[in-house]
């Protein structure tokens, strides 16, 4: 049985690239259930699309066979690899990094250098910049569709080799205090996803309803400071009012109701953009 | 036999919310062929999502599936319906407004609440931001593909019970002059869809080639006055005259052709937007 | 068996446009596979709609049916055609241009005329404004599925009757000059695709790792004279240097690895934007 094949990289919708992966994948098997996660990664971000598979992984059936391509080393000696993680699920992808979020959530059982002498696009003559099309998009849809086994994709390697981008991780300071950075947005919207876990967060004695300070800080320099509420939902405030809540990952968030927290106070993502929540 | 699934958001598709959602609805069934309507949504735009159901639902097939997630009071006291429509297809939606358009045109037969006790991803945990994955998306993929029927979204609500956003209907005087909204743009291209229908307007004796006197107008303040040719289509005009046509929905349209009118007088939506369109 | 359906046009996907040709492809066979090439074609830009079809044509299965709505001259006299290429796929299409690099590249094995007394979506009515939903989608979808043969489109027109759009040609000046336009963008990454062949420029003597003195003119005037390197990928050079490469369509293309050249010069495509490249 066929297994989906979900497509992700940095090429933007707006020109050819990903017709291209997708008329590959659907020459490759016509039964492939083909679906994109987004193609919207900024170009060579390789943290985010670390984490948006992350993000959406476990919601999709096990065996799932994903192809992440945000690939800025294209045509160096980076390794081309095929992942099966702890949760069953499948990642073709250049290794540079993509795999360090579901590594820590979902534990990399197996990989496989891919063997671009069997996985290449036959047609893909002397162009060595288009790897998406001729080698990722190539190799994912003949594991989904079960002409190749995971054994197929080439030789095994140590499950442990693999490139890990830095990771900062979250702390609790005497039972009340907690520390951690922001991951990243929740773009449309505007609002923080910490790194936080609900279930460190839950360590301290803080409830729905009550009130917390909240700094962010930027290279160690504090850009807001302010009191909020833990909320359940954004419904839980008033329009334009700012709270803490769990978010659709189980970690903290920090939004404003129905406006945009990022926009307004100007705050991005990273490991030098850390918060500190503190019960009051 | 299942049913296609369709989905509308004001998401984006720049993250992994939509893919997550997709990923809920694989899991459920893997024979559902799932779409996009749009997940470009203006943030918290219920209006807009309301228009877009109405302007794409009856092309689809009978017994389609509709998930419409614009969902400003997620987390609140807002209900969460299943609704079949008087065209035969279904919407799974918060009830806040999104089943306005539909209601006027094809009617609602019958709204279930959802019973949330047996349609939620089971493993959706302490999250109560994320609807549109947990519960929209899975109850519409299980109505889809026959796991629950109709009946198996919850109990029965009175059918006009739900909620209606304030429409302003379009008005014929003294049979030469039409009077309505300007209701929505015809975002990629710059042109203003009015709710005026053709039957209305029909009623005067204007024909195609004949030349009206249009003003627009808002909170009553003239911004735009001129004289316009009726046309069948942009070909009846020269590149950068303006028109008023017939638009895809059977509709009054204004345009200029091949450049946007919205953009050249600043024009947007609403009922304090208003056309006036007198025969010369 | 049905064959896969793939959809481009200038809609944008922010309103109900592209879903409402879904719900009419669909309507017309369930079995089908729909694929978006893309739908960010410039409003009313042929030229760019006539490119993405040639840069993903042939990664398609043979058979494919494209669906291609830029369609400035909707409602005039301008024609709606069904093609059948030499690389055995079909193209629907207002014939406005859109054919220019197929036809070059594959050739144009036959043309009809569409008969819209039965290609043509019944309920439609009196829009004359929606072609890409009423006829082209629908007669698309009616091919792909086998509802109809090709021979079932319409009335057969003379192959080379086609509109064609002006083309450039690249050419090779005293064994080592080559010259030719800046035919399209990389969108995403700012990267130049020229309309020079690989095997025209592998004439010359260079070789990967050659330098060579590049010149970008528009109408004539220099606006860009440097040197690069002739790089086999982006990996070839440091973060922020420019160089010229095989793209993926096997053209020479022109980089700042990582940078946006088009942002960095202000490049843009056409015919009068002329490259000159020239062995040191």
């Amino acid at each position: 049985m066929t297994k989906a094949l979900v497509l992700q990289s940095d090429f933007g919708i707006s020109d050819g690239a990903v017709s291209a992966m997708h008329g590959v994948a659907y020459s490759v098997s016509q039964e492939l259930s083909i679906f994109d996660l987004t193609h919207d990664i900024p170009p060579f971000n390789i943290w985010e699309a670390s984490y948006r598979l992350w993000q959406t992984m476990t919601y999709w059936k096990e065996g799932t066979v994903f192809v992440s391509v945000v690939d800025p080393g294209v045509g160096s000696t980076r390794k081309s690899v095929g992942v099966k993680t702890g949760s069953g699920h499948y990642v073709i992808t250049p290794d540079n990094g993509t795999l360090t979020h579901i590594a820590r959530t979902e534990g990399i059982e197996a990989i496989r250098e891919i063997d671009e002498s069997i996985n290449r696009l036959p047609k893909s003559g002397e162009s060595y910049t288009f790897h998406g099309r001729d080698i990722y998009a190539y190799t994912g849809a003949r594991l989904a569709s079960g002409i190749i086994t995971f054994e197929g994709v080439g030789p095994e390697l140590d499950p442990d080799s693999f490139v890990k981008l830095n990771v900062k991780e979250p702390v609790l300071e005497n039972g009340k205090t907690v520390r951690g950075i922001i991951d990243i947005l929740d773009i449309r919207f505007g609002n923080l996803w910490t790194n936080i876990p609900r279930t460190l967060f839950k360590q301290t004695a803080v409830e729905y309803g009550d009130t917390l300070d909240v700094r962010i800080l930027h290279d160690g320099r504090e850009l807001y400071h302010n009191a909020m509420t833990f909320g359940r939902s954004f419904a839980d405030t008033h329009k334009g009012e700012p709270l803490v809540y769990i978010n659709s990952l189980d970690n903290l968030g920090v939004a404003i109701n129905q406006g945009s927290f990022a926009k307004a106070y100007d705050i991005r993502t990273g490991s030098n953009w850390e918060i500190v929540l503190e019960q009051k």
